[in-house]
């Protein structure tokens, strides 16, 4: 067994002593440890996370979008770098796991290459990518999109609630808008050569069959449903039940029909009504206008798209039976993203050296790999969470889980160094039929 | 056949122009013809409904709770009067019918009256209530309240949106809320003799028979339903279906178990949600926290009752199968009020003298009615209303279907003027059980 795999006696002292040095920054007032994209709490950790990069020994900058980046130099500097990373921004509420595991675990793996006298042959970066989490400017992912060359002048213009533009909470956050669209990100000749990420779960699978480690097969597309129901707004003392046009139980009933869909997934299906909004706050009238808010995920297309049609019929059939009328929009929010085969090879290959047991497992949630698979062979590595918890402040990893991650992540990466890709760039397959 | 039931040429040209002349008091830039209680365009209109009292031959003020009062003098003004009436006011976006049939058609009944040369042994009264319909206060039947000696000094404490008390706008309106208070309405020994108020339906029933009067049997009784379902806020990609504690899907299932409800009413019922709401506005967390807002209405308080019993154990259940918790709390809005025996074989001998057809039937809606049946024996005559549309600009009557109600009304007051009631007052029966 390498040193790096090992039980280094330091790691999980020094992951337990940075990640209450990073839950720290809060925002003061807000539930859970809540530390925005844009905010004081944020743009506060931000320094804080550069100086523990330096302190890893690691050469830090700032990207121009946003993103910290910090350099372990390899031995041949001009051959495509490998890159490891995550976040560090949570939703409101949030805990103090998710994303800042893949920051502060990369950390980690890099000391330990350190202290095993391990030198990569490439640069290795850790990146802590700018605003992962959703938004009130609707766009997650920011810094992973923009090395991904995705983000547009159209993005820069959304607002958030308060009318502010995009372009405007870059420039006060200290990112040049105009810079930022011009960069051009890791795209074409800059291309990484691999993209590893470690998170924890945010679900119960691990933890329910007892495995340490997670290996991501993809990452679901998402498909978003937005359905309105028109009926006819009768008094509802005197109209007749048989003489209704009732949009809230044809809604009640796509609901139902939701849920019985994702039941029956396959493999990883779920379906979700996240919403109902009626048109009337009146209090004595019979519905007529609806609007369902759902989404359904997978990593299986084939699933995804049956599930658009089949939905599409039986909401429609149900709402014909209370003479509603059923328009039905569906939006793909994200595509579904395969891991690399070989990264996720390697990664298994690591974890059965250490002597952990892995499964392979889909990632309901989406993450920043979504984005840097556009640009090299990705893959990520899950460590548990208690009870499947996320986006809250009961959010939680053991220290000892987090390290069995580190130790994979880390003997990944030295893998993956000297692994050659057979077919690169690993484009993102879109889920279009 | 008696003046007053012979189809006086008059009556509709009369109730044709009356109609139209009321229908230009509305507000600016908002749909159909609104008129509001306290608003400025019904400020306007009381003026105008005060001069056609006049000129109908009424003595007219406008009494302590703001109601306007015309009186046409009996030879017996001692004895407790006849009282008609209903109300000018509007929901935002109504009609030209609702209330208004009832205040413009007793004014034709009036002059009926006087054209056939009957004079009655008692006063009649004939009242435009002051703001009927629901308004941000969540108070109705302002001025039928007063009256029967129901509104509070809390009442006068409810505030609207912007925080104004009812206090306050009943004082821009010139009505003073301590004399308003003070003075007792028609309770004790100012109780009437009888009351009787012609309505538009506001459903579909009369059309459907073919009927062109309806003789009301009783007032629907209200509960009303806040159910709360209480889930588990997971992520909505990463929890598996089959793991899930999912409120919406919960208050799904509650919304068709309440229509599945009304539907098995005996006779008169109806259940609606009207409303769901969802805490959160994520889109991507399993709803853990939705609201159900509902009503179920009847005339038969036995099944309103054992409804509440079926339903509670129903939904119970039903959200027990998703392992969510159901919080139901129901409120008795109105209890059901009987219109009084005697008026409605009363108002079926004018309707049978006159040879039209007539039909007993329930209102599903509430009416100023139900609070002058605290007073005296109450009841009412409907008309048609085209399609059953209420509350809305589509809502209408034909003039010569409002006449044959106008001829109903009139000849019924007389009746009712010679009448002995052998019980009253005819007190609100509570549906408590």
């Amino acid at each position: 067994m390498s040193v790096l795999l090992s039980d280094a006696a330091g790691i999980t002292g020094r992951l337990e002593s940075a990640l209450s040095g990073l839950a720290v920054f809060r925002t003061a007032g807000r539930q859970g440890f809540t530390r925005e994209v844009f905010s004081e709490s944020y743009r506060d950790s931000r320094q804080w996370v550069a100086d523990q990069m330096k302190a890893a020994g690691l050469e830090v900058r700032r990207d121009e979008a946003g993103n910290l980046i910090g350099r372990l130099p390899g031995r041949n500097p001009a051959a495509p770098p490998l890159v490891t990373g995550s976040h560090t921004d949570t939703v409101d509420g949030g805990g103090r796991f998710d994303g800042v595991v893949g920051v502060l675990g990369a950390l980690a793996a890099v000391q330990l290459l350190r202290e095993s006298g391990t030198v990569l042959a490439r640069d290795l970066l850790v990146v802590d990518f700018l605003g992962e989490e959703s938004n009130p400017f609707g766009l997650s992912c920011l810094g992973s999109r923009a090395l991904a060359g995705e983000l547009t002048k159209a993005d820069l213009a959304r607002t958030d609630y308060s009318g502010r533009t995009l372009a405007a909470a870059y420039t006060d956050f200290g990112v040049d808008p105009s810079t930022l669209l011009g960069f051009g990100g890791w795209t074409g000749r800059r291309r990484p050569h691999a993209y590893l990420e470690l998170h924890i779960e945010q679900g119960p699978t691990l933890e329910a069959r007892g495995l340490p480690i997670g290996i991501v097969t993809a990452i679901t597309g998402i498909e978003r449903l937005v359905a309105s129901f028109t009926g006819t707004p009768d008094h509802a003392g005197t109209r007749p039940m048989d003489d209704r046009r009732d949009a809230m139980v044809a809604a009640a009933e796509a609901v139902l029909a939701i849920r019985s869909e994702g039941c029956g997934a396959p493999e990883h299906g779920v379906a979700t009504v996240t919403r109902l909004e009626n048109a009337s706050r009146s209090p004595n009238v019979v519905p007529s206008l609806v609007r369902l808010y759902g989404e359904v995920r997978s990593i299986d297309e084939s699933w995804l798209w049956g599930t658009r049609r089949r939905l599409a019929a039986e909401i429609a059939a149900r709402a014909a039976e209370y003479d509603v009328e059923a328009d039905l929009s569906w939006s793909t929010d994200n595509a579904v993203v395969r891991a690399s085969d070989s990264v996720q090879d390697l990664a298994g290959e690591a974890a059965s050296a250490a002597g952990i047991d892995w499964m392979p497992i889909p990632s309901g949630a989406t993450h920043d790999a979504v984005h840097m698979a556009a640009l090299a062979p990705m893959g990520m590595i899950f460590v548990p969470s208690a009870g499947g918890k996320s986006h809250c402040p009961e959010e939680f990893t053991a220290t000892d889980q987090i390290a069995a991650g580190v130790r994979v992540l880390a003997d990944t990466l030295v893998r993956l160094d000297s692994h050659h890709f057979s077919v690169r760039p690993h484009a993102i397959q879109r889920s279009t039929p």
